[in-house]
């Protein structure tokens, strides 16, 4: 068994509140095809695939998707399916997967975390991208990918650039998501980057980190089964929090490589027609920064509104600003909260 | 016979272009139920039924609309709906029905002309403005409806007030839809009423001023065979005016009565709203003045847009900003240019 393999772990348990109506509890938006050509969750696969084979990709996902998961991804090794009885927010989630391959022996591999809503192209700049971050990773870094900024976005956390390590930098601080007279600065600065959210590191050095920053949450991960689908008992239990709070924020081994690719974090509709979503058949007049995602097969007319997302689904058509994309959460989980089906 | 008796003339023959999607060729907005409890033709009707009987109801429409007319108005007799093979204008069309009038032996009557697409409430103020035209048609007027204005509309016509002549007044002049600055004047001033679009006069009185101020047209109108459904030939040939421009800014005998009742004009679909015209499931989150028309049974959501539409019916969804609304006429015709089966 060659112990250098590498791998990737794709975190796809998310439920796309915030792609509603689109996305639903039956069909969260990572196992939608926003983009044409596949699904979210099979173009992330896809893109790992090519550099860990179909073997070395691993999905964690809600145990309700188990079926749909797997549908979409025939080639994906039964055993590479981790589900998740309940979400447990990221740093648990990664642990168990982490876990999951030392117990597998591949605690010396090099692990890729990865969402699976994101946009990423060109193939062989990610594929660069990955493989400068993989050399700091075997040095033993957590290695992050920065993204150039091209405008003050408000909706991403920032990584400050520190000391150089080639092919890449220490990260100074961690910023989450800045307001925007921050992010004008940090803009301007030219010592930010975007932090994507991806994660590279050997199986070994991230446990280590984890252990010594999150004690807990490391003891309870290797005391955990050795199953693919653990107890609600057993995984519910589990300290609840983000790898970035977590881990990246407090270790001193956080480096960052440049993305090397375009990218876009599809996160909520002006994100999804940021990076080119639009379906079905529309007439847009005097109107700017429109998207429309139709699948009724309708025709969906816009007239003389900018910054503006139509959705239209079998039982629902929502019409929205950009401005309050983030409301789609309250609104929805205030739909769950009465029980109705159309979420 | 009752030569004293009273006709109503109702003008149904648009395409309600501007209610496009739910407005379409084949079932324009008069023969929608956009309020609740009936058409906009079926209301308009049983409003005037009350005043004249059934068999004085006329109804002019198109020859196209033959079937759709008399299915909603199964009391009308036949010889009452009057068929347009082509639209000629509202001179036309009123010339005619007077003529047709005379010719059944009712020139001495008094005729009541209306648009389909009025919102008229209380049915009692209706009744009594209704009387007090009559009284001025009655001694020769061409009576006009005022409408006291609550805002600077700059999308009505408007009267301005004369001499009194009880119980109204002479209209000392007809003003088209002014800007909104000369409508903020005609407000201030409380010498202006808005100019409903209904005339009450005498039969005769009415012919003979078109006879003055529409010479050919008036003679085209007497040569027309005594059919309720001319030829293409024939009627296509009548002068294409606007009664208000082509006889009432004309004649001298212009009255205006007060209305004694609510008005609403519902003209496109920012006027709907103003109506109170909202149909089907919908949700709306930090809007301000929105409007639903829904007819697929779908949940509309509306989350942080102001003053917009949102329709939608099985083959389209429109979504349109209020100051848009006039944008709908350009965009209909540019579909029906293309031969879109949407229209």
């Amino acid at each position: 068994m060659n112990k250098k393999r590498r791998f990737a772990v794709i975190m796809a348990g998310g439920r796309g509140t915030r792609f509603w109506p689109a996305s639903t509890k039956a069909r969260p938006k990572q196992f939608m095809d926003l983009l044409g050509g596949g699904t979210m969750l099979q173009k992330t696969a896809s893109r790992f695939a090519n550099i860990t084979g179909a073997e070395g990709v691993l999905v964690v996902t809600g145990a309700n998707y188990k079926t749909i998961a797997a549908n979409q991804l025939p080639l994906l090794p039964e055993k590479n399916l981790l589900l998740e009885p309940v979400g447990r927010n990221t740093a648990a989630c990664i642990g168990w997967a982490a876990e999951t391959l030392r117990r597998r022996g591949f605690a010396e591999s090099v692990m890729i975390v990865a969402a699976s809503d994101h946009k990423i192209e060109p193939v062989d700049g990610f594929e660069k991208t990955i493989a400068n971050a993989t050399m700091l990773a075997e040095s033993g870094y957590l290695c992050t990918i920065g993204i150039t900024p091209d405008n003050p976005a408000t909706g991403y956390g920032y990584l400050q650039i520190g000391e150089e390590i080639k092919p890449g930098n220490r990260v100074k601080s961690f910023k989450e998501k800045p307001d925007s007279v921050t992010a004008e600065k940090y803009l301007t600065s030219g010592e930010y980057l975007w932090n994507s959210g991806m994660f590279i590191w050997r199986v070994d050095s991230f446990l280590s980190e984890l252990e010594k920053h999150m004690p807990d949450l490391y003891k309870a991960i290797v005391q955990l089964p050795d199953t693919t689908a653990p107890s609600l008992e057993d995984y519910g239990t589990l300290e609840s929090e983000s790898i970035d709070y977590g881990v990246m924020e407090k270790t001193d081994k956080a480096v960052v490589v440049p993305a090397h690719f375009k990218w876009s974090d599809i996160g909520d509709w002006p994100g999804a027609r940021g990076a080119g979503v639009n379906m079905g058949e529309s007439l847009v007049i005097d109107s700017e920064n429109s998207l429309v995602f139709d699948e009724t097969g309708r025709l969906t007319v816009i007239v003389g509104l900018n910054n503006v997302s139509v959705v239209s689904t079998d039982k629902v058509t929502l019409v929205m600003s950009d401005s309050s994309a983030q409301k789609i959460k309250e609104l929805v989980n205030a739909l769950d909260a009465k029980g109705s089906d159309l979420i």
